[in-house]
Formats: C-alpha cells, structure tokens, sequence
C-alpha cells in the first residue's frame, strides 16, 4: 500500500517525526506547502485557495510543485477536506497521514478530527491517520479490532466520536465489558499492557488516540 | 453571578490573559495547582490525585491551599470532572470558567470538551466555559440564542458535537437556514458582522468557538 503525507498549515514545530522515505506521495494543503518545501520535503500536490500566502510564495509554490489545484477563498470544503477527496482520487488505496491538522485554533482541530464522518470519506476512514507531535489518531468503524502500540507513544486512548454500543476493551490496562456509551466520551489514559490492545463494538465512530505527554 | 476560575495541568503559555480581579474563586486541579501558585494567582481549592507533583511540590500545595480535596489514582472521574463538580457543589449558580485543559494531549482535551455531555453537568453547560491563548468556547442546548463577540477574537464557529436539527444562523458572515446536521461537523471560519451574531437550533449540543489566529 502506498503512503501520502498530507500537510496543513498549522505550525511545523507541532509535527511528529517525519522520515521522508516512508512516503511515495506528498501533499501540501495552502500554507502547509510552504512548511513542506522549507523542510526540505517534495511537493508533489499543491491544494487550497492560497488568501494566506503573499504574492512571493504564491508564485514560488507554483513553480516548486508538480500540480497545483486551485480553489476558490469562499466555498463549502475546507482546503483540508479538498486535499483529501483529490489525495484520495489519485491514490484510492493508500494511506493518508495528514500533519499540521491540529493545535492553535480547535474550530479547526476538530473540522479535521471530524473528517471521517462525511459520506465520502466513510467508506476510506481506516486509511486515514491524524498526526502531530504528541498524537497518533486512527478511526474505526464497528467491528473487532487489534490496536499494535506505536514504539514512541505511553498512553492509550479510546474516544467515543458519537454513542457507542456494546464497547469491550482488551488486553489493556483498563478494560470494559460490553458498554454501551451513550454521548461521545473520552475514554483516556488508557495503557497497553503488551505489544497491542484489542477493541470491539456494534455501532458508532470510534478514534483510538495513542499519545505521549511532551 | 460569581465567577470560578479552574486551572487545570496545561501549559502556562496556553493561557488566555486573565484578570484576576474578574474571579471570585480559584481552583487548581492537580500540577494545575502549581501554575496557578507559580502566576501569583491564589489558590482556594486544590483537586487532584497529585500523582504528577513531586513530594515537595505536594506538600507545597497543602500548606497553601485553603480547601485540598485528594482523589485516588484510579478512579472513574477525571481530575477536571471530579473538580468542577466540587466547584458547583459550592458555587450552583457560578461561570465556570476552566484553562489549562486544551493543548497536548487530544484524549485529554476531547474529554474535556465534552464535559457538558454528562448528565451531573448538562443541566449547567451554559455556565461552562473553556478557554485558552487562541480560543473560547461556550455550549448550547437547544433554543434560539444571541452571541456577543469577544473583542480580542477574529472567528466565529459553530461545532456541532452531535447530530443537529434545523439549525439556523443568522447575523454573521456565513449563514445557514434550517439545516438538518446529519453528524458531528465544525462549521469553522464563519465571522461577526455586528457586535453580536445569532442562532437557533430544535435538537444536539452546539459548541460555539470564538478564536483568533495567534
């Protein structure tokens, strides 16, 4: 399976560890192609309506960039939501990591924490992962899963995006029995207990956040 | 109305600006006790299990505090649930207005914004606030509503944190009519066109954000 980096345009220093060979495609979101070329990154997908960036670095990230999609300052999408249906269409298959998506202003944390809800990006939510330095967001519809611990992360998180029922955490530190959730709840602080978690449950959205304090 | 102050363990630099002359209690909830010490802030009650404090930094605390409230460390509540519930047992009718809690971790802020969900705090989320250096953010059960702007904020939002119904608004940049939100959606970006803007919706919670860029 092939990997795209998607990069928004929150502050670069809010990024986890990026190891460029790890992706085959990279895709910067208005500003966040800026944050790209300036650490040394490609950039192959250029997406957003640009009303953030001067004239200069306008014309500077489309003479860098491969392609570029414009679209219009007032519209319906976000640049972010744009960036992925266009990541999406090129790579239906891959798994989309989008950085730069979180801190500074939470109207904007959780328009992208919430993107997995539209119709359109349903279907993909498995495929799509939120990061920064301190986070690793994943999404699950229901089902059963194994959750493997990421070597760098201490805690473990599950978050109830919607009601959920019949809940059952395993092979963790705090564990739950076929609850039924009935408002989106943030089961925190969690922890692994072996080199993966376990989780089931019969309806809802569920993000599962592993975490470190700094 | 009174006004309660409640720090929880974020980063100091998160912080908005805050007068101190504008609170009549000050709570600190666990290494939120310290920066509230460190900010020359008094500290009136001191709610945590405290497992992140040295024993100097504890015992600090206690001999500071007027009021210490120590929780277990595994407990079902929250340190920021179990203190704002201690601070609306003394204060029903006060604002409470809650920093330190965003920032960091996501599974910590998600449970925290979606403190109002529970039932011991529904009856009260209007007189809930959290804040922070870019953000404010109100919640909203059903009903039709004025929203005065915050003088030192640029954007105006409307984060549905459930599914909504007949939702309209109206005096802002952006409007909406009557709209049906099928899931949890952040209609982030939206701006004041007047000191105040308005809205009404039939069923769901709305967080309302106030935010500016830095």
């Amino acid at each position: 399976m092939s990997r795209v980096l998607l990069v928004a345009g929150g502050n670069p220093s809010d990024w986890p560890t990026i190891e460029p060979a790890t992706y085959d495609y990279f895709v910067g979101i208005d500003r966040g192609c800026l944050h790209l070329l300036e650490a040394d990154l490609p950039l192959q997908l250029a997406v957003g309506d640009f009303d953030s960036l001067s004239r200069e670095e306008y014309h500077f990230v489309q003479e860098t960039t491969e392609t570029l999609i414009q679209a219009p300052a007032e519209k319906d999408d976000t640049d972010t939501q744009l960036a992925l249906q266009e990541a999406l269409q090129r790579f239906p298959q891959a798994e989309m990591t989008i950085i730069g998506a979180t801190g500074g202003r939470i109207d904007h944390l959780l328009a992208n924490l919430w993107l997995p809800f539209e119709p359109r990006f349903q279907g993909v939510l498995r495929q799509i992962r939120l990061c920064d330095r301190q986070n690793s967001i994943q999404y699950y519809a229901p089902g059963s899963y194994i959750v493997p611990k990421e070597p760098d992360k201490e805690y473990l998180a599950y978050c109830c995006l919607t009601p959920v029922e019949n809940l059952t955490l395993r092979r963790s530190k705090y564990l739950l029995t076929n609850q039924d959730v009935p408002y989106p709840t943030s089961y925190a602080s969690n922890e692994f207990i072996e080199e993966a978690a376990a989780f089931s449950f019969d309806a809802g959205m569920i993000a599962v956040i592993q975490s470190k304090d700094k």
